[in-house]
């Protein structure tokens, strides 16, 4: 069996629409991908075609395509079983407009119709062992917060996918870690609570297109057998002329991605009050032993 | 526009598949969902359907489906564009059996074809700060472990996604976390670089198929405006009941959830040395201020 027959035989869902694929690669690197066949289905060009929606209109996200997309973010791998997360799902406007001051005045997260809050939960398991008279120590550990992250994390990707799927858009805001104590308090979270990220849900406005956003050529983050060491810096200079176009293209500031990103992290002053984290965790009940 | 009508219109994916979206919402949760238009695709189909897969057939992974996973991986959303997050792939017998080994000798990952370690990777802004003589303190402190924590999970549920719609199976690793020095040792990973999980990815054996694992009811991890409280001891009943039945099943210990849940998190005692995580960290480099 050749390799191309090898990738298109045995799953019905491979079709070998090789031109797609590759215009797919194209946008998402901005530059030839090599030659020979490549797999295409509807998940990959749902996957691939991922972009920033910050746009919407007000209709609400209908029942059946919440219910379908918490069913993906279940379907989610989970440590263990453990299922440390849980999500808020906020359609009241004012509640969303207190979170949209709380994340830096983000304008969005009062304008989608649905705000999800993404949450690593181990009050689920805390309150559990309470009632049962049985220890949980073993939450109290920096790895509890990993535990708890990573599942919200990977149900929070499925329910992406599964709404970008449907026609819906959606953007991540991390700025829920700006301020996490008054968020708590916004969402009325228990200890051992807290937000990881939120999500902008609905229907992008298409009078305010998005587009995809290329990204770092994948030998920069795809290391083969071990660490192959820092990016060259051809690499980087290549990147930052694919975004410096992008950025053109978007009518944006043509910052390119290398000195946008040292400016990013160039000390805590730049972290919109995420150096406290570590405290705010520690008050909410973390134990990050 | 009746809300079934809403739901089927504007996007060829979205097909009015009942029947299979309800049989997938009773597969997972093994309870009827309630009345009603259920939306549903090959996305859909794809998240819906995940489950464990331990046993693999030898078949390497061809590249072309490598690098649609990679490209699915790199279009998930990455805070700032910052995209904190690297992956090994690893192919090598020997070196998959020494991680196997590091993750509590799990056969799987010495069995499985390909197996993908990833990273949170702030070693790349980290150089690149370095070389330009650029202060990066930004990443010092807790919030950076998160980005790249989040960046590398994102990337990977994506990567999931597209494996397992390419006809591949997949299990994630947390043993990753038991020895993180030991693992970066194998990867020779530089500082600021850890290993946040593993992925076995492989053509599953169909003589060991896996099944759909029930997940807890909808509503307790899903709230409505602000966090609901605890979970009712009827839910954790009827869910420790459903697992129960998935591994009589599968011809497992029916030890259903919440028991078993609280043994996991019993004390440091059953963390497999991931009570060290912290230490491990600031060791790799992490400031986690």
């Amino acid at each position: 069996m050749t390799r191309a027959e090898e990738m298109t035989s045995g799953n019905d869902n491979r079709m070998p629409r090789e031109p797609a694929a590759a215009a797919a690669l194209v946008e998402r690197y901005r530059r030839e991908p090599g030659a020979g066949p490549l797999p295409w289905n509807e998940v990959l060009a749902t996957l691939l075609s991922h972009r920033i929606v910050r746009a919407y209109r007000p209709d609400p996200v209908p029942a059946p395509v919440l219910a379908m997309a918490m069913a993906a973010a279940q379907s989610a791998s989970t440590s263990s079983n453990l299922q440390v997360w849980s999500v808020v799902a906020v359609e009241d406007r004012e509640r969303k407009a207190r979170l949209a001051e709380l994340a830096g005045r983000q304008r969005h997260i009062e304008e989608c119709p649905l705000f999800l809050v993404w949450l690593a939960d181990l009050s689920r398991l805390r309150v559990l062992g309470a009632e049962r008279g049985k220890p949980t120590t073993g939450l109290d550990y920096l790895e509890g917060l990993m535990l708890g992250v990573v599942d919200a994390t990977l149900a929070a990707q499925n329910a992406v996918a599964a709404f970008e799927s449907l026609g819906y858009g959606t953007v991540y805001i991390g700025g829920m870690r700006d301020r996490p104590e008054d968020v708590a308090q916004v969402l009325g979270l228990p200890p051992d609570v807290v937000a990881v990220f939120g999500l902008c849900v609905g229907r992008p406005d298409e009078t305010r297109p998005a587009s995809v956003k290329p990204r770092l050529p994948v030998e920069a983050v795809l290391h083969r057998e071990q660490y192959a060491g820092p990016v060259p810096a051809a690499l980087v200079a290549d990147y930052d002329a694919a975004l410096r176009s992008f950025q053109a293209e978007q009518g944006m500031t043509q910052s390119g991605w290398s000195d946008t990103m040292l400016h990013r992290v160039r000390g805590p002053e730049a972290l919109s009050g995420r150096d406290r984290l570590r405290e705010a965790l520690v008050a909410r009940g973390f134990g990050l032993k």
